[in-house]
Order: structure tokens, then C-alpha cells, then sequence
């Protein structure tokens, strides 16, 4: 059979450009898990009442595979990727699955397509595993039927040549994200169409991503698709990395996890799972305590924060004055682990295959 | 061609037949909206990265086409359901459309299906309007591709014979089903597929539907997938028909608006879109004050509630007691306005012909 052309790594789209295969194993209530068969990356043939179309009984997941300098493929710290789709299929009342099989899939299916894993030390395979409620009717309730797929899609790096382009963020309370009670810890379809309108508007003001407030005191939670951090002299003049805690409405992030474990293993400054409001934030640029400020997630990694339009004022974020030097550490710690050897830090190991 | 046998309408579970043809009408950022096609149903063939399977960018519309005792097929104030979707388009940044043309296209399905819409003044035949995200890659943005089709299912009577059958609510504060700066105004997916947890709890505690409350003091707000209604004597001693207003967590449902229309023609007692907490309803029980409570949707019309579980006690609500009168008279109208004739109240006209 013939393959498609490899692309050129550089000036790649994110999520533009997939593989020659793909993953699907079908689940129904009568039978269970099917077969799984990697085969042609083809067009699905849904039922057009199928209940992910109608009620977003949908979930996926994001997760890279590197081709290290020792010639190895490795995917970082794939289990917690597996952990958080059973829980999210749980909350969606999609069936769950055995972790390591599916791990062991999906590990057979970058193994068939390792050429696709680019032969850069900036690129990466993104790996998006998906799980739909293939139900064919239209009563709102627990799919009986439901199909586990997964497609690969080579990506670039984010910021070209190792040097950050920082982005601007629009901070408007009038657009929540996720609310105690829903479903924002969780990696669901309806967490992301419903955030888009947002970010349409803050293209419209000049920036480049929402950033997710929350309650009356204006708690800041995420950044567009990403989790939050701030490093920063706290209110008790200590060096401190913060980020939101886990109480429900943030996602749960394997690089948000990652860089906490690094951080703590450094031991250099306080790290802090705390509130953080935007009040916190703007008393702490009057008093010139905030060093630097970024997002974090598995498409950019890390992402650096310069700016935010909050209330009609933009706050000017220091991030790129300061280095940014913890944003730059961490990338190339969380780089260093999967190209090169894997850090200690992270106590479970990478999938690792040649 | 030969065409499906049209089921007997007693006994229809909800939505899981379909008619022989469906309504398709191709959307891109490039072209515009494409010709509509009415062609035999069959499944749809959509790109594994389609976004609305990832990041359900996907609305929908339900609406009801009835036989009328002169023959007539009328479609229930369905320029209401155009109006919302275009609105929940908007919001998830599909594309809106011409809401007279697509009324249209409608028209011209049910047309083509009218043997479809049951010979019985207890069913009908369910229109559900379908549009989804078709963009064919992984970043969570507008998308530039989307597919509007149309399904139609016959549905038997929600309670045989007009007897009710009155249900249980499970009401917990710990799963909320929207939230202000939300999306639970509109009729996108993400607001199903996050409820249906909900719901298996309900079922586990031997109730048939969530009560969805909202905010510290347990404000009640939906019923399941229905807006709710409570017929009481208020705080005032004032015969009082109370539903919550539409301040962007409340579905705007057409059932909804049509009662309030008819309760605020009729002039009898005082009619209000006003907040009720769990601690109005508890004090009005103890002092003998609810009259009647009720949901009210497409699906059912109306569907009146005899029993709230909630803080581990179970709350009898003394609708089926007092007849129900109220929740049979907005049933008794709202079926005679589409069967018989059109109500003059509704100043806006059913869809007609024969």
C-alpha cells in the first residue's frame, strides 16, 4: 500500500496533519469491548442520532510521543493520561476500560506508524485518543453502544527555535469556564465547545486567550486550554509557585502534575497548590512581586504569560523581563526527560520502545 | 424504493425509530451554506477528527409535527425553535442560517414523510434539527466546516391513555447543571452529556429524575431535561404560578413560553418568572400550600411531580391530590391548540398544511 508523504516537521498546523492509521476498538452493553484493529485512517460511519452528536457523550485525551537522541521513542508519563480517560469516562457514563491494554494499543499503534515520529528534537507524534457515545437514539441516557478510537497527528514545535513568544490574555468574570458541580476536572467535548465563543471575543480585544475567572472575587483558574502558573513573591514575601488546586473546576494536567513533582524535588522555593485572585495579582504587580506567569499544557508545554486586559487595563506580566528563567528551567526539564534520559523525579516511567 | 413499515404508535420508545428520509444541508467557511438535500437516511460519514466529536461543538433543536382531527399536519410554534437555534448556534460559533429557509426545508421533510406522522390525536411525529462542527482537525476553534441534517421519529403518547404517571426528583447540590457565564441557556450537547451521571444517581436512589439546583441556597432551577413549574399560594397568600427566569442558566423552552402565554391570558391568578429555593418549597409543604409542580418540555408537554428527595427526606408534593387540575388544563390546551384549533393566544402561527 502507499503511505502518505511525511511532512516537514517546521511549519506544521497543530492537529492538521494525521498518520496513515488509526485505533478503533467498538464497545456495546450486550457484548463489551470488541477486537481492537489498527487499519486506514478512514471516515467514521456514525448514525446520525449517535448520542455523541446529539449530547456530547464524548471525551478524549492529548499525549506526545518524542523520538529521544538515543534513537528511542517515548511517551510521557502515559499512565496518568490513562487514569484521567477512565475517570472522565466514568463521568460521562462511558464505559471504562483495563489501562494497560489500551496503553499497549496504542503503544502497537506508534509502533506501526514510528516513522511519522519526526526525527527532530522540537517535533513530536500528538497522540489523541477519543472515546464517543455511539448510542443510536435519542433518549438522554447511558450509551449501550460506544467506539474508542485513537489518531496521530505529527506537530511541531510551538515556539520556533527554542525562543518564547509570549501571549496576551482577555480576563472578563462574563464567560466561566467550569463550576463546582460540573464537569471542568474532566477532559470532556463540552468543556471546550462551549469556551470558544470567549476566546473569539478576546481575539476581538487583542488577545490571544481567555483567562478563566471565577466566583465574585474573581479567582483566576486556567488559560485557554491550559493549566495556570504563577511564580511570584507571595503575600508572606516568600518565593512561591502557585497554581489552582484540584478542587473540581480545574483539569487535572500531566504537565501541570510534572512540573509540580519537579519543583517540589528541587526543594528551591515554596510550591503551592492555593487560590490565587486576580485581586492577589494586581496588588502583587503594584508591589513588583510577580516574576513570571505561564500556561501549561501537553501542546505548548509551557507557554509564557505578558499580558492581560483586565476591567479595560492591561497588567503588564513580567514574565519576559525575568528570563523568563523558571518557564525556560521547566521546558527544558520536562524536553531533557523524554530526548534524553528520563528524570528520576518522575517516578513512573515513560513508554519507552525503539 | 421500498419504505420502512410505520410502527404502531402505542408503545414507541422515545426517539428510537426513524423515518425513511433525512434533511442534509453542507456548511463551509468558503462556500457558505450548500444545497439541501432530502434523501434516504443513512449514517453519516465524518473525519475521526470532526470537531464536534472532540470538542462538542453541536446543537440541536426538538420540535413536534401532529395530525389534526381536520386532517391537518401542524407543527407546534416551531419559528420559536428556529429563534433558539440560531441563538445556540451563535453561542458554540456555528454558523446561523436563514431561519425562514430552513423552516422551509423542514416543511418539505415532513412533507415527504407525512405517512410518518401517526393517525392518533396521542402521538406525533419528533423533528430534531442537527448541527455540528465538521472541521477537520484538533485545534479548538471556530470551525470552518459544519453539517446541518434533520432526523424525524415518530413517538407514541408520554402517558398512555391521559392518565399521568407522576415522577420521583432526586435533588442533590453536589451536580449542577449549568451555571451564570454558561452555555444552559442554549441547546448545545455539552449541557446532556454532563447530566446523565446525575441522573444514574437519581435512578440508584429510586428517583426517575434530577431536581438541578443551583447556588448556596439551593435554588431550584430545571427538572431532568424539562423547565419546571410550581402552582402555589406564594408568601403573599397569593394564588401564584412560578417558574425560574430565564437569567442565562434556564433553558428558554417553547413549552415553557406557551404556558406562560396561555396562564397569563387566562388572567386568573398571579403568573411569575421568580426564583424558588428549596427552602421556599419546604416551608410552602409544611403550611399546606403547593398546589401543583410540574416539568414541562416537548418530549412529555407536561409531566406533573409527586415526590422530591432531598437532604435524605423524601418531600410529597401534593400535585396528583389536587387533580391535577392546573398541570391537565395546560396539557388539554396545549394538545387542542395543534389537534383541533389554533389558539388565538399564540399570536404566532403554527406551521400548516395537509
Amino acid at each position: 500500500t502507499t503511505f502518505k508523504e511525511k511532512p516537514d516537521p517546521t511549519g506544521l498546523v497543530f492537529g492538521t496533519v494525521f498518520t496513515d492509521n488509526m485505533l478503533t476498538i467498538q464497545w456495546s452493553l450486550a457484548s463489551g469491548w470488541e477486537k481492537p484493529y489498527i487499519k486506514p485512517l478512514e471516515n467514521l460511519s456514525l448514525h446520525p442520532a449517535s448520542s455523541a452528536l446529539h449530547y456530547a457523550i464524548e471525551l478524549f485525551e492529548g499525549m506526545k510521543a518524542y523520538r529521544g537522541v538515543d534513537g528511542k521513542i517515548r511517551l510521557f508519563r502515559p499512565t496518568l493520561n490513562m487514569e484521567r480517560m477512565a475517570r472522565s469516562a466514568r463521568r460521562t457514563t462511558l464505559p471504562t476500560f483495563d489501562q494497560n491494554e489500551l496503553l499497549e494499543c496504542i503503544r502497537k499503534l506508534v509502533e506501526v506508524e514510528q516513522e511519522w515520529v519526526p526525527y527532530s528534537t522540537s517535533a513530536s507524534l500528538y497522540i489523541r485518543p477519543t472515546l464517543i457515545g455511539t448510542e443510536p437514539s435519542l433518549g438522554v441516557k447511558k450509551p449501550t453502544k460506544a467506539l474508542l478510537y485513537v489518531i496521530l497527528s505529527p506537530v511541531g514545535a510551538y515556539f520556533a527555535s527554542g525562543s518564547f513568544n509570549p501571549i496576551s490574555l482577555w480576563a472578563d468574570p462574563k464567560y466561566v469556564r467550569a463550576w463546582k458541580g460540573g464537569t471542568g476536572d474532566c477532559k470532556l467535548g463540552g468543556n471546550y465547545g462551549s469556551a470558544i465563543y470567549a476566546q473569539q471575543e478576546a481575539l476581538e480585544f487583542g488577545c490571544q486567550q481567555v483567562l478563566w475567572l471565577y466566583g465574585d472575587d474573581h479567582q483566576i483558574t486556567e488559560v485557554g486550554t491550559m493549566n495556570l502558573f504563577l511564580y511570584w513573591i507571595n503575600e508572606d514575601g516568600e518565593n512561591e509557585l502557585a497554581t489552582p488546586p484540584l478542587d473540581g473546576i480545574i483539569l487535572p494536567g500531566v504537565t501541570r502534575q510534572s512540573i509540580l513533582d519537579l519543583a517540589l524535588n528541587w526543594g528551591e522555593f515554596k510550591v503551592s497548590e492555593r487560590y490565587i485572585t486576580m485581586s492577589d495579582l494586581t496588588s502583587a504587580l503594584e508591589e513588583n512581586r510577580v516574576k513570571e506567569m505561564f500556561g501549561a499544557g501537553t501542546a505548548c508545554i509551557v507557554c509564557p504569560i505578558s499580558k492581560i486586559l483586565y476591567k479595560g487595563k492591561h497588567l503588564h506580566i513580567p514574565t519576559m523581563e525575568n528570563g523568563p528563567e523558571l518557564t525556560t528551567r521547566f521546558l527544558n526539564n520536562l524536553i531533557v526527560s523524554v530526548l534524553h534520559f528520563w528524570l528520576k523525579v518522575f517516578l513512573d516511567l515513560p513508554l519507552e520502545f525503539s
